[in-house]
């Protein structure tokens, strides 16, 4: 399998010495290229700036004027778009300001400081609190749960979505076990899909804490890059026919259909769950950007439109997911030294390279100009154990510049693997 | 005083009887008029909707794309704008979201989870926490620490603000009096500014609580009615200048410059401070709406076109208020059972009806069609001590609407008042 086991200690030293020269070469050009964040780019950017076509007569279908205060959770024509794309009712959901992590970020805060709905008992006063973290993940889901001082547990993820006996049986037993973090679709950074399986076993199974919940990040529900889609079954059903119809709370937003940062987000649950959270937000807030959910709605429209929107977001960066996997397997394919994703949708690519080999490859790469999310941010605490996950986001840089920072990292990548290789 | 107090029995009964006859006619009509919250109307609304104008090449001057992540505490030329307007530099200056409400709860959540800058134990530890709570005050600021299980404690509002003499004897004594609310300029519901006396006796006391701090809502900064307008001495230096530069936090917004709910919010304080929080807040977002500060910045301009505006703003206000003064003087002067505000600027005029009779009458006018905010909304708890206060909130209502309205009151709290004096 892996052909550096057949070369000589002549041989490998020979090739590291034409991969340093390269390398320097790479060095010396003072690049300045960046992989680092999941960003659309310019070009997809544009696709929504006729988002302000429609700021005349700011007022919704049933007389509201966005331009004043009230509606709390958002304005009716909102819901209803969402509850179409999300397959739920209107009452199950909140929308919220510009930013889904927030949500999740209250929440949690939420259940620290006042207790989750039907429980009085804050979290704060509950003793050790436990989270599942299927790794690799979102580095910015594990910082809010270390913030609040929540011991993070490692789940690995699988080809269908995370470790499901390891899940049914750490939940089972252990009571403060509070809540499980997820991106179960085109997930960040590794593209899985949850399987149906997967969803109906999350929804059902037993949980020693009766105030489990599952904080589904649904942040790429309609970010396909290829005609062959992956589907995701609907946990908000699934927990209520499984008779569980509080576990879980469904985040999404439209920061990457529309613009990062100034879209709006929601926050998806059973009835009650949502009436509850409503009457703790109610104390904090008169009320979220309606102007700029009326906009969203204008330009949104309905389903149909939404899918013809992501095409074109699609055919602006699907050559990039391809040429991130091409450059990948001209340069490393069959050497044994790394594994790669080829997701179908979302916005990362994850790269696996030897056991103690990411944090290397990513500084040398740094160092050519070549900037990557650090390596560990993908697990709890910033610590891969392995040291060898790296996730690549080629979204953001113009597709020549990706190019350029895909040959430099394969580079890396393989001169990080010899350096190992050669130290043992 | 009280000319009442010269009548009859029977002159008493006659008048009610008569009043009675008006309140009944009143009644009859079936109106919807709406005085409870302090809204814009549309007339003001619409002063701004040139803000959409502004819609293309959403890229700051110092070429940051407004469509894309990133600058988690704003725009730089939105905290220029508001180191202009509240004479503070732009490292003292935080912006977030479109509601300043929103980030006094989330300063006062992170106090209890996690501690303020330079003190590690979160309030949620610290045992019984208070909040001093200047009255007649705002219903949210006391709804906030009442959802937190803080202890309020009224301190009695005087023409020139909170009275001094009884807070610096409290916060000297008291070290779980960590906080005080303020509407320090144009109150509400008092209209009172405070007066340079104050502020600096607020900067300068001793508080045996070290992480005392002043929640400074600025909200009605630049809402004046009249060429004569009030000042107000600058918090944040005045800490700095007396030893305190960590005591206040300002927050203000632009709710009420151009949309409610859809403006922006920002939070001041020394540079420390707002480091501090920035950490804190970086975990649950990865920032602010930075295309509405940009619209917002681009619409206000600088202090001279905001001063141009607001003038706007209080042509189409100023004649209600001025219908509320002439409406209630006709009515009730003289008569010994009401007295009322004139404010110079902000949104609501404060009314004080005889001991025990607010309730009464607020529940009268209800009856008659008039909504007016709570009785007991302007006190911590719901519960005004001498059931005295009512809130008139007038810039909402058309202004006929508003003198019919104000007609019906007058009799309600006259009615409300001879029930109470024929009842001894």
């Amino acid at each position: 399998m892996d052909p550096f086991q057949n070369f000589s200690k002549e041989q490998l030293v020979a090739r590291k010495e034409e991969l340093s020269k390269i390398y320097e070469d790479y060095r010396l050009k003072g690049l300045k290229l960046d992989m680092s964040r999941g960003k659309p780019c310019t070009e997809q950017l544009d696709l929504s700036d006729g988002i302000f076509d429609n700021s005349r007569n700011l007022v919704t279908n049933d007389g509201f004027d966005c331009r004043n205060y009230g509606l709390l959770d958002g304005i009716a024509e909102a819901k209803s778009l969402f509850a179409e794309l999300f397959d739920i009712s209107t009452d199950q959901i909140f929308i919220g300001g510009n930013s889904s992590l927030n949500l999740m970020y209250d929440l949690i805060a939420k259940a620290f400081l006042f207790g989750l709905n039907g429980f009085e008992k804050p979290w704060s006063q509950a003793g050790k609190i436990k989270f599942l973290c299927p790794s690799p993940g979102y580095d910015r889901h594990f910082a809010i749960t270390e913030q609040f001082g929540v011991e993070m547990i490692i789940v690995p993820m699988k080809n269908d979505g995370p470790d499901m006996d390891m899940i049914e049986s750490l939940v089972a037993e252990d009571e403060s076990i509070k809540g499980m973090w997820s991106i179960p679709m085109y997930s960040n950074p590794t593209g899985v899909t949850y399987s149906d399986e997967v969803v109906r076993r999350l929804a059902s199974m037993k949980t020693k804490a009766k105030d489990f919940r599952i904080m589904w990040d649904n942040a790429y529900a309609f970010h396909h890059l290829y005609d062959d889609q992956d589907k995701l079954a609907n946990i908000i059903a699934e927990c209520e026919k499984a008779g569980n119809p509080d576990r879980a709370f469904l985040f999404s937003s439209t920061s990457k259909i529309t613009f990062p940062g100034a879209g709006i987000a929601i926050m998806a649950s059973s009835k009650e769950n949502i009436a509850h959270v409503k009457k703790q937000i109610s104390y904090q807030t008169i009320g979220y950007d309606k102007i700029n959910m009326l906009l969203h709605v204008r330009f949104i429209k309905d389903a149909e439109n939404l899918k013809n929107h992501m095409k074109k977001h699609a055919e602006i960066i699907r050559p990039k997911f391809d040429a991130v996997d091409e450059i990948l397997t001209r340069n490393l394919d069959g050497k044994g030294i790394a594994s790669w994703t080829k997701p179908k949708g979302g916005y990362f690519i994850s790269l696996d390279v030897p056991e103690g080999c990411a944090k290397r490859t990513v500084s040398l790469a740094k160092e050519a100009g070549v900037t990557l999310t650090s390596a560990g941010a993908t697990f709890p605490y910033g610590k891969d154990p392995k040291d060898s996950n790296i996730r690549i986001a080629p979204t953001y840089p113009p597709i020549e510049e990706l190019r350029q920072a895909m040959e430099i990292l394969s580079v890396c990548v393989e001169l990080a693997a010899l350096e190992k290789i050669l130290s043992n």
